[in-house]
Order: C-alpha cells, then structure tokens, then sequence
C-alpha cells in the first residue's frame, strides 16, 4: 500500500471511534469534513519519510504519531479559519468547517479532534508502551503553549510580536515534531532531525508567504491576501519574489544538508524537492502576468 | 497535606510547562486565570476518594488523572462560556475568560488547556507506563466525540435532541470516568465505580438544574437563569422544586449504594452528602422567598 493511502487509511480508522449510533450525527459529520478530503498531508509525509531514512518503524509507532499530527493540523485549520482568527470561509476548496455547519460546530470539531488525536496516538501504541510518552510529549510539544501552533496562533493577540518566534510556533513547530517525532518512531535520535524540520518549515513558511500574495483561490483551496487583510506579517511586504524564491531553495538546501549522513534520504528529498518545485511554479505564474 | 492542597499543587505543577519567557505572556496569563481560583473541584475530589476508597494509588497516578480532568472541565467551561455557546459574561464569580480577554485568546485557551491535560497525563504517568493507556482512554471518552462533554455540547445543535444522552453526555461523562479512573488508579476493577459516577452526575446535574432557577449570582459565581434564556431544557420547567429536591437525595442514596460492599466509603459519602446538603440550602432559600 502506497504512503498516501496508509495514512488515508489510518485517520479514517481513528475517525471512527468519534462516531456512535447514541452521539450526535452534526458532529460527527463536521469532524469528517473537517479530516476528509485532505491537503497535501505535508506534515504525517514528512514523519514518515523521516523514520523510513532511519530505517522504518515496524511496531507502527510512524504512521500512529504521523496521524496524530494530522489530526491536530486539521484541528487548527478548523479553529484558525473562525471569523475571530482568519475569518476564511473556504478550505481545501470548500466552505470551511464554520462556514458550511456554524461557530458552535466548528469549535467542538478542533476540540474534538484534538482529544481524538490523543486517543488515537495512545490506542495504537498500545502495543509499544514505552513509546508513549516520548511520542505523546513532541506532539503536545509541537502544539501547545508555550511553543506549539496554538501558542503561534496566540502571538497574534500579543501588543508586541516576537516575529521569529511567531513562525516558528504557529508554522515551524509542527514540521520540527514531525522530523522528531519520525526519528524516535524509528528508535533513532531526534536531535539533528529536529534542525531538518526547522528548515524545512522556514520553506514551506516563506513558500506560503510567497503563495497568499501570488497564488489563486483556484489553485490554493482558499482565500489569497489573507495576510494583508488581516494585517499579518509577510516576508513579500518587504523582499521581491525572487529574493523569496531564493529564501526557499536556500532552506530545502540547508533542510538536506541536515540530514544525518548515514540515513538514507530518498523519500525525504522528493518530499523537499516538491516544496521548492511549487515555489518555482507560482514564482514563474506570477512573472509570467 | 490536604486533598485540596494536592489538587491545587498539582494543577499548579501541570500549568508550570505551559509558560515560557519565549512563549506568548497573554496566553500564559489567560490559562492561569481560567484554572485559578478553582470552583470546587469537585470532579479531581470525586476521583481521589474513589481511589482513596478501592485502597489509596501509591504510585501518583491517582492524582495524575484527576488533574487531567480538572484541566478538561476548565477548558469546558471556558468554551462553553463563549458567547455562540452560553454567552455567559462571569464565571466562578469574575470575568469569564472570553470576557476577560477576548474571544480568540478564549478559543485557544481552551485548546492549550485540553493539550495541557494530556501532557500533565503522560508526563506524570512515565514511572507507571502499564497505567498510561487504560487512564487516558478513560479520559478520552469523557471529554471526546460520540459521549463525552464535547459530544455533550454538540447535542445543542441537533435538531432533535436525545435529552437523557445530553445529560449524559454533558455532565455525567466526567463523573463516571472520573470514578474509573480513580479505581483504574488503585488497580481496582472500574465496571460498578461507573454507575456510582452515573448516579452522581444524575444528582449534581438535577442540583445544577435547580441552582440555575433559584441560586443567586453571588453565590454560584456565574449567570442564573441561564437554562430559559438559552431555551435549554431545565428539570423545573415540568417539576415542583420539592420533587427536584427528592430526586437529588434519591440519585445520590442509588450513588451510596452502588459503592462496592468492600470499599471504603468515608470521604466518598463525604462528597456525595456535601452534594444533598447544598442542594436542601437551596431548596430551603427558594422556600423562605
């Protein structure tokens, strides 16, 4: 079975152990749309490719941490997209969550998919007790406060921005806890994977950037200027399109050169080399308008 | 030191790894403030004398579970205080958190909270890891989709409501677990502890029924009336005060008598008479007006 369809497989499993005859249908629903259909799955690719460079995981500790991640990225897109954050009514190409079953709804699919990404974590490593808590603590790690994707989402409620820090929490978190969190699935040492996952985010962050300024609703699933309508930071306010595209190729290098000598690194290099082909192509897009 | 003590230290201790000077401060301050000061923390109290009452946990994690569900029931109320759920501008007797704060700081600090309450969890679990998957999936379904409190919530939006599974759901949920888990806790078997909790939830949420009706604002720290302004359904809407009154002592003498012949019941019958004590003070208040 291919990677894309392991990990389809695998959130469609924890999935169902949110739904029951006696609970509420609405809910229900609205955490599969939420889940289903995907985006890229960027974030459990990523793990997975890491803990295959080490050499794979065989107990399933990979794909249960690499779902969990999933989960917890769909639970925020959920609750970022709230008029109160980002206000986006379209996701993935359809209304988001709030937009398509209401406020109220929405907030309980993040809160239910954040303790589900729990649930499910801990259930399939049932089997591997003494990685629990090593896995569980990168996943609280990369979403919590003080430094994960809720804590990134908080600095935008702060009078003054650590801006480095910012990116860091709201974006870079999740792909450094997907790189460790791969390597200790595969009983490796997370600590040098930790720097490929900070580059690789800086990648994908200056890539998103790039994209909410010149990429499409068509193309992207959502809405474009997001950043200069809510009055966020982005790094084409202040640096040309090529300086940004260089940006990008700079983190994939720097990301590749990362990684530890003595893993092999095939899966992980289409991965990073896809992240700076999309620059490429929406750098080339808008160059050619 | 005392049980109060414990929980608070504890709460306390979990709340510690959610700040960092390099984390955003508002965020840090706004978990605080919706943890401290507690109500009466009745659940973690609920949990610990379970335990205390199946032989005692030696080895922390009955205190470590029951932190977990006080750190949930926090987040809950500081969701479900928001104004697309119950609007309600005070809580334990101050500004509700969104109040307070702000919506977007609010909706995440519930999400940190919930994160929070399974780090605090796995962390406080590492010398007991044969007791990590049994507790925390006892957490989980008290909080999660299909039963639990977000479940729970989620009843709200239904068109047809299942009220005794909204109940059920919404308050019951953390009762029963919190009485598992406090016998999982001690090593005892958890089935009968269950419909203890299941008893229990059936008097407080009747005794919450009632104090939504005839409490004051001073003295329950929060909105009354609550139930009729919502268009929630509310015991005292078909019953007299008096049969609301029998049903509490009723629920919580079924309570008492589904504890174990061999457990201890001291601080548990404890509890369960503070629970009919508050509710006669109410009662006898409406009747004096």
């Amino acid at each position: 079975m291919g990677v894309s369809s392991v990990i389809e497989q695998n959130l469609r499993g924890a999935l169902s152990h949110s739904r029951a005859p006696s609970g509420p249908p609405i809910l229900a629903d609205a955490m599969q749309y939420a889940v289903f259909p995907g985006g890229s799955r960027t974030r459990p690719r990523l793990c997975l490719a890491v803990a295959d460079a080490c050499g794979g995981s065989e107990d399933g500790s990979a794909i249960a941490v690499a779902t969990s991640l999933e989960l917890l990225h769909c639970a925020s897109l959920v609750h970022d997209d709230l008029p109160c954050f980002d206000d986006a009514d379209l996701r993935r190409g359809k209304p988001s969550v709030h937009a398509a079953y209401g406020e109220s709804i929405a907030i309980l699919v993040g809160d239910a998919l954040i303790v589900l990404a729990f649930d499910s974590l801990v259930r399939s490593l049932e089997k591997v007790p003494e990685k629990i808590v090593p896995l569980t603590l990168v996943v609280t790690e990369a979403v919590g406060s003080p430094h994960g994707i809720i804590a990134g989402q908080a600095w935008e409620s702060e009078p003054e921005v650590d801006l480095a820090q910012y990116h860091r929490s709201k974006t870079g978190s999740l792909f450094v806890s997907a790189c460790a969190a791969g390597a200790l699935a595969a009983g490796a040492n997370p600590k040098q994977w930790r720097e490929v996952g900070k580059k690789f985010g800086q990648a994908y962050q200056a890539l998103d950037d790039a994209l909410d300024v010149v990429g499409s609703v068509a193309e992207l699933g959502k809405p474009v200027q997001q950043d200069i309508r809510n009055g966020r930071p982005n790094l084409l306010a202040s640096t040309s399109i090529e300086a940004v595209g260089r940006s990008v190729r700079r983190h994939v290098d720097e990301a590749l050169s990362a990684v530890p000598q003595e893993a092999s690194t095939h899966e992980l290099s289409k991965l990073l080399r896809k992240a700076t082909g999309q620059f490429a192509l929406a750098a080339d897009g808008v160059q050619a308008a």
